[in-house]
């Protein structure tokens, strides 16, 4: 019998201009992911699921439904063909979901990336992080019926993360600034993935695509010349926030919060309902979060909500 | 009487996947500006045309209409404005045209660069390159019916510059890395800016943008990494080339030909019909070179083309 446990931060997709290309991963909270090797049980799939906690039941138990047991699936069939590689036992997987669903936290994404490090452990590390990461990515389609990368990657991969192509994968790793930090408002309302996907306009004017193609860039430049000032200017979105904010009570209140607090910039984690703003100081990252929660409970819902300060995380998925 | 010249090179708009946001700087060819301050002329505006050459007579010669000359009168009403400076003289204006006319190459945006250089250096310096950028800007209304950036900033800036932001002007100037050359081929056709604009989609797929946004981070990171299979990567543009590639003929034949002598990537320069190639080494972009000519040369028109091999100007706009 062996034991590895994986695990891998929550991360943030989109990041204001960036939709769909680019996201990073911050250092906590995450997923865990404890897996088991067995003896061989004919009767089952090479992966089964004894335990989930954290998630109030909501995810799916069935090996072939649950995005952490799914990837390693994919993983187990992958290093059988490319790797020479037939596992011949049973794998036992338990998660711990220690982020929350449909949140614009990188739920699904975490749970993937710590699965797959831990597989990738168990089997003897046949593969790197930037095949595994594909497997990820691919779990993200189980979870919310959309391959999109901008979780998975940074999940995996730490940094930020920009995908330069979906078709073949071109991941580029952006490392942070030393002195970025991120504060993270997670508020207690659930928005799923799928439906703030579907809110997105399927055209949008040649000028506004061109206005966000320039803050992308800028915001890559600011990232790797460290240019607080810039990486602020830059995180602007003009396509998906005006359309999401109106799914996530007082997002503009919280946002201007965040920003008369002091932070660089301000946009809405992934697909919502979460919201993260950059400072370019752990203490101004955290006054930045106070003003956000006070803001969140002032608006007319009074919504609770959840704060972490965090700096971005270099190193990705790991085992623990 | 005083004398003095300006210089500005060519510049190269779009670079591919940053359409209307991204241009940069070559070392030559150049427009040459020539500046005589004269005594004050109560009977004309404050700047005259004395002469321009090599445009074959196809530039208007009114200073109100000309943009080398427009620009100067921007300038001077100003400096007169918001730096007290009042001019009592008057300005006569020689313009040595060395960038052929509707070539894709900036011709429009060198001459005003040039211009305003001179003129600068003329009252003493009071502003700043970054100020005097604003008028090469509004220049290119002038010229061709579009107040774009990608070639007057790059010409009077140097080196890569992305313009983050329109309204207001944002530039981020951005170094080239150090073996980055540059292969211009200017076939001998003329293609109008505004009509190359016309052609372009008012919308355009959420899909595609995002593809290109991608490539927009992407080349930009591998500028500032200097990685130039990166660079070579990111040089994709879903959305400008394909509907203006069928205005220049042999478009594709010139591209293969560029990649397949080993370019890093290649698309239109600004809205052609010039197309740019970039090379690693200079032995190599003088290849490239060989093999556009070759290829224009080839095709069913045989256009004649001259070709131009330089690195990437750090200088901008100069006095000579």
């Amino acid at each position: 019998m062996k034991t590895v446990t994986g695990f891998a931060s929550a991360t943030i997709g989109n990041v204001a201009c960036g939709f769909d290309v680019l996201g990073f991963a911050i250092t906590e909270p995450g997923d865990e992911v404890i897996l088991t090797q067995r003896e061989k049980r004919t009767d089952l799939l090479p992966v089964s699921i004894t335990s989930i906690t954290g998630d109030g039941g909501a995810l799916p138990r069935d090996p072939k439904k649950n995005t952490s047991s799914f990837v390693v699936l994919k993983f187990l069939e992958y290093i059988r063909t490319n790797k020479g590689i037939d596992f011949e036992g049973h794998i036992e997987l338990q998660l711990k979901k220690n982020l929350p669903l449909s949140s614009g936290m990188g739920s699904s994404a975490a749970s993937a990336a710590a699965a797959l490090v831990a597989a990738n452990e168990l089997m003897g590390n046949p593969c790197s992080k930037m095949e595994l990461v594909h497997f990820a990515i691919e779990g993200e389609r189980v979870a919310c019926g959309s391959a999109h990368a901008d979780n998975a990657a940074p999940a995996m991969l730490g940094n930020f993360v920009l995908i330069r192509s979906y078709n073949p994968i071109d991941l580029i790793t952006i490392p942070p600034p030393d002195n970025l930090f991120c504060t993270l408002a997670h508020p207690h309302i659930e928005l799923r993935t799928a439906y703030a996907r579907s809110v997105l306009p399927r055209t949008i004017s040649l000028k506004t695509a061109t206005e966000q193609w320039g803050n992308v860039g800028a915001l890559i430049s600011g990232l790797l010349t460290s240019d607080y000032e810039l990486i602020g200017r830059s995180l602007v979105d003009a396509i998906a926030e005006p359309k999401r904010a109106p799914l996530i009570p007082g997002f503009y209140s919280v946002k201007n919060a965040a920003l008369e607090a002091g932070a660089l910039g301000c946009s809405i984690a992934g697909s919502g309902p979460s919201i993260f703003a950059f400072s370019s100081s752990y203490e101004a990252a955290c006054e930045v979060g106070e003003a956000m929660k006070q803001a969140f409970s002032n608006i007319r819902e009074k919504l609770q909500s959840d704060i972490w300060v965090s700096p971005v995380c270099k190193e990705g998925a790991k085992i623990i």
